[in-house]
């Protein structure tokens, strides 16, 4: 019997047991130049595919593990092309352009030969600036301690990967704009990096099925990500949830946006993020 | 002596005179599949390049005209890589996957063959669906007729191209957001048009400036619009003055963001963007 409580052996080597589904899911091996190649993981899974921000983690992930990255990410902007088989992909990095601080990197995820989503990311080495917010902090609120997790049986398996614990929603459904407030965690726990913040991003509940009163489906078919705090700062997130604060500005004729902010703890923006969804009615 | 009032023979014939700024700035040959030649526009000139919008205006034009683009453009990201000549430039244009309805499309910007800027579009077939806007359209306010144009005189080239007209700027410098409002057409005016949307994108003075009350240098690494109308609707803004709304959410660590919505007259919602910029200090 193995103590969870203490340290084993094989908690040191990477076992299919051990390891991180996010890690797993990231794991990729190098077939040429820039080319790389992953299994598509079954525990992100979503209709048709991983969801949208599994996607990005994995188009993120390509560029930071690349040994010529330098700096941290700065913008991520994800398009969705078409849906993904459960099956094993091919990610085809470029180093677009480098100065000696910026990196432009684009990416495709690719099956069979057909591209699938397409990425382009502004990496930078970050430094000390002028600086400011200009949105407040979220005000004291219950914590993640204290709020009830969601019931993570339901619905699409990659809702398994995280516990979420919505906190409140802002407004009510006649007012103009309802704020929908949650933290959320990678579940099991594990250090928040890039990748896990940029699937963070795409976590957030679309604010029409909360006017409408019900799930209509929708699809991403644009994602940004826009990253605030450098590789350092974000490391101090640890484990932690962090706070999500999400709103929509509008939909029509066919497309729908949601927008959010993600908060540390101790009330730093680690990103903002918008979208473009696709609408079926 | 030609009456300005009365139509004159010449006024058919597209001479280097009559044609508007934005449409010589736009202007392309076809070099080989998918590759187009233009010459770089002075009069939309900024400091090291035309002004982002303008690139921007570029690199979705050169989408909207391709024989095989359908659809209306729902989203679409510049990241700019470096700087521009005044010379001749080429734009490389790739439809990365189409279906029925949609299209992503991706483009890089050349000079020598070196890539200075890289975007990527959506395009959809707009259709109806249900619809909402979740933030209101902007209170009345004083009309563009009876707000006071900048002295466009002053500042960069591409500052002389539009009628700028600021409504006012709500909250002080010491309140958390300040919201910048103003009104703003192409000048001499001209219908608006998807690309003409995309340049008045960039056009909004950073919430930085208003901080720090002073110019530091900033420079746009990455700009995402969404598009929220099909061009029947945006045909109907006609060549009136447009409504924005600006406003930052964070600058933190060499980089701040910047937020914008786009609104007609009538109280649409043509436009959303976010950006990130390059800060120097």
């Amino acid at each position: 019997m193995i103590d969870p409580k203490q340290p084993s052996s094989q908690q040191t080597s990477s076992t299919m047991s051990d390891e991180h589904p996010l890690d797993r899911g990231l794991k990729l091996t190098e077939v040429a130049d820039g080319l790389y190649q992953g299994e598509a993981s079954p525990s992100y899974w979503n209709q048709v595919g991983p969801f949208g921000g599994m996607t990005a983690a994995m188009m993120l992930n390509v560029i930071l593990r690349d040994p010529g990255r330098t700096g941290d990410p700065v913008a991520l902007t994800v398009n969705y092309a078409a849906p993904m088989a459960m099956a094993s992909y091919r990610l085809a990095t470029r180093l677009v352009r480098a100065s000696r601080t910026t990196q432009h990197w684009s990416v495709e995820l690719l099956q069979d030969n057909v591209t699938l989503a397409t990425a382009s990311a502004v990496l930078a080495i970050r430094r000390k600036s002028w600086g400011r917010n200009e949105i407040a902090p979220p005000e004291a609120l219950p914590g993640a301690d204290v709020t009830a997790s969601m019931d993570r049986g339901r619905g699409m398996p990659w809702f398994r990967q995280y516990d979420l614990r919505p906190i409140r929603t802002l407004g009510s459904t006649t007012d103009t704009q309802v704020h929908t407030h949650a933290w959320i965690r990678d579940e099991p726990p594990r250090p928040l990096d890039f990748p896990a913040l940029a699937a963070v991003c795409d976590t957030m509940l679309p604010w029409m099925f909360r006017r409408r009163k019900q799930m209509i489906p929708v699809s991403t078919v644009s994602l940004s990500v826009y990253f605030h705090v450098g590789s350092a700062e974000l490391a101090s997130v640890g484990d932690e949830h962090v706070y999500t604060r999400s709103y929509g500005q509008v939909c029509h004729a066919g497309f729908m946006d949601s927008n959010a902010q993600v908060w540390s703890r101790q009330g730093l923006l680690l990103a903002t993020t918008q979208q473009m969804m696709w609408i079926k009615e």
